[in-house]
């Protein structure tokens, strides 16, 4: 950090953290694993980026056919508005979801996760919940960087709107892609287009400057993101390319957050991006936005969603079908 | 911690903590002050108690009378039902508060803030929120153990019930005033009372127990309390008195919650008791109580009131106005 703080830095000195015992055996496997040490590597070349990225999506695509069975769930791919999409489908859509659609923007900060890899919150979703879901294959660096996410997550929706009710929309995405479903809201308002029925962002990085105190906070107590040092850090390079990272289309939480449908924000207490969601829900709350908030003890960035056999996954989808349950027409 | 844990417990190394810049200067100064390292010696004797105990109420007493002026708000003891209670007033009520009451239970580990001292947070609550409150004044080791501040609270509870619509009043109260809204529901409940019409639990410490992944990740990152470790943990000694610490009516979390009114809980992202807060909201929402729950970004332990002057204990207070105002009859 280049700027020059008013306050002194408190020194937090070497300690132990146990896993909590209050939650579940598989929450407490999850949470006992060390952080991978390869995930705050940073790729020099776009070659690097490439390869570290077609990996990554080549591991979480050989655990999708059984996810996709265990749940009952098909996907499909297709194209909306020139955007590479998926149909992801419930075995059986209940009577009330029959009208009901959920955008989905998946996770991986904006640089990871294409193609098929990019489905696997879909498909939860959809399995634990009985919605229609179109989960947006939106276009990444290296190649393509800011704003090619946003101009393809609008470019759905705007299609989307043609045949469904905005109020019968839900929008839902992790990390990264709570964020981008923060700034197609930002651009689809600035575009003249209707709010969508309500929205359930996970641990959105709504925020790509240095700030949010869970960023220090929470450093290495999060094992699935170790530190903003190194790979974090890179993606926001990659992503931004140099702008300025207080946009609000880069950051959404220094946007105008006023007429935001109803939304549901969910975090962890190691998650290294506690604050920027408890931040944005205050922003939320501040901008007269009917918004809730759920944080999952002892959970690290996304592992509200890690295992399908976990009880905090489950109660974790029940919430936030509640919520949509309650707010989409 | 004597019990044998199934996974190996993480290693945090050193590392340094910065102020956040997104809250306000003022609670950017609170959240600068470094631990006070007296609060974690615990008194030996109850002579010791005493002194300790008298020294803080002073102090805090000393602040008072310019804080009621600030706020407009008179402070007259009276009895009720043989308890020693405060009627807090503010300088006006609004009509919609005109039948609604507030019961306030004051913080302090059980065994701090006796008489006035006790009275802060409920002046605050009437002067931002424009309520009628009572402040009970329980009675505290190290001469009354539990369970004569439960005893007391329900005592009050029942009186008030004469006079006043369950549906109209509201419980709150901060830490060990929180969990001790929640242990007075249980045995209202039990002895067939009916319950309030909402409550407001700010970072309530309801497990006495070792659990709670916030006690130790967050361990000297909150300024206020530091550790569990001394006095914290000399409290609940004096409090239950080697009872079993799962007991409901002392550790309200291993209670049944079902029927409870709604409820809005506060911590902070930096509390000790963060995860005593995150997890009676769950708790609460698997019950079907209707939670809310708000986080600060970067606060410790109760700072949402320490200081009149920041935006943010304005902005606390409207939350829970605007959550009373809902559901108060």
């Amino acid at each position: 950090m280049s700027k020059k703080p008013i306050h002194q830095a408190r020194e937090i000195k070497t300690h132990s953290i146990p896993v909590p015992e209050s939650v579940s055996p598989r929450m407490q496997a999850i949470i006992a694993k060390p952080p991978d040490p390869a995930f705050n590597v940073a790729p020099r070349t776009n070659a690097e980026w490439k390869a570290r990225v077609a990996e990554t999506a080549r591991k979480v695509e050989a655990t999708l056919p059984k996810l996709r069975e265990a749940l009952g769930v098909s996907v499909d791919p297709t194209v909306i508005a020139g955007v590479k999409v998926f149909n992801v489908t419930p075995a059986s859509v209940p009577s009330d979801n029959r009208d009901r659609l959920l955008l989905h923007f998946h996770g991986g900060t904006r640089v990871s996760n294409p193609g098929a890899a990019g489905t696997r919150e879909a498909i939860l979703m959809a399995g634990f919940c009985g919605y229609r879901i179109i989960s947006v294959d939106y276009r990444m660096p290296p190649d393509f960087p800011f704003p090619a996410a946003l101009d393809d997550a609008v470019a759905v929706y705007r299609d989307v709107l043609q045949t469904t009710d905005a109020g019968k929309i839900g929008f839902f995405g992790t990390s990264a892609g709570g964020s981008l479903a923060f700034t197609t809201l930002l651009r689809a308002r600035a575009e003249g287009l209707p709010m969508p029925g309500a929205m359930a962002p996970g641990t959105p990085t709504v925020d790509l400057t240095d700030e949010g105190d869970s960023l220090y906070t929470n450093v290495f107590a999060d094992n699935v993101l170790g530190t903003r040092d190194g790979f974090i850090r890179a993606t926001v390079q990659l992503y931004a390319e140099g702008r300025d990272l207080k946009d609000p289309l880069l950051s959404p939480i220094y946007g105008d957050l006023k007429g935001f449908p109803p939304t549901i924000l969910t975090s962890g207490t190691r998650d290294l991006y506690l604050s920027n969601t408890v931040r944005m829900h205050r922003k939320l709350r501040a901008a007269g936005v009917d918004a809730a908030l759920q944080i999952w003890e002892g959970q690290s960035h996304t592992q509200y969603m890690a295992d399908i056999a976990a009880p905090e996954t489950k109660e974790y989808h029940g919430e936030v079908m509640r919520f949509f349950d309650l707010h989409l027409g």
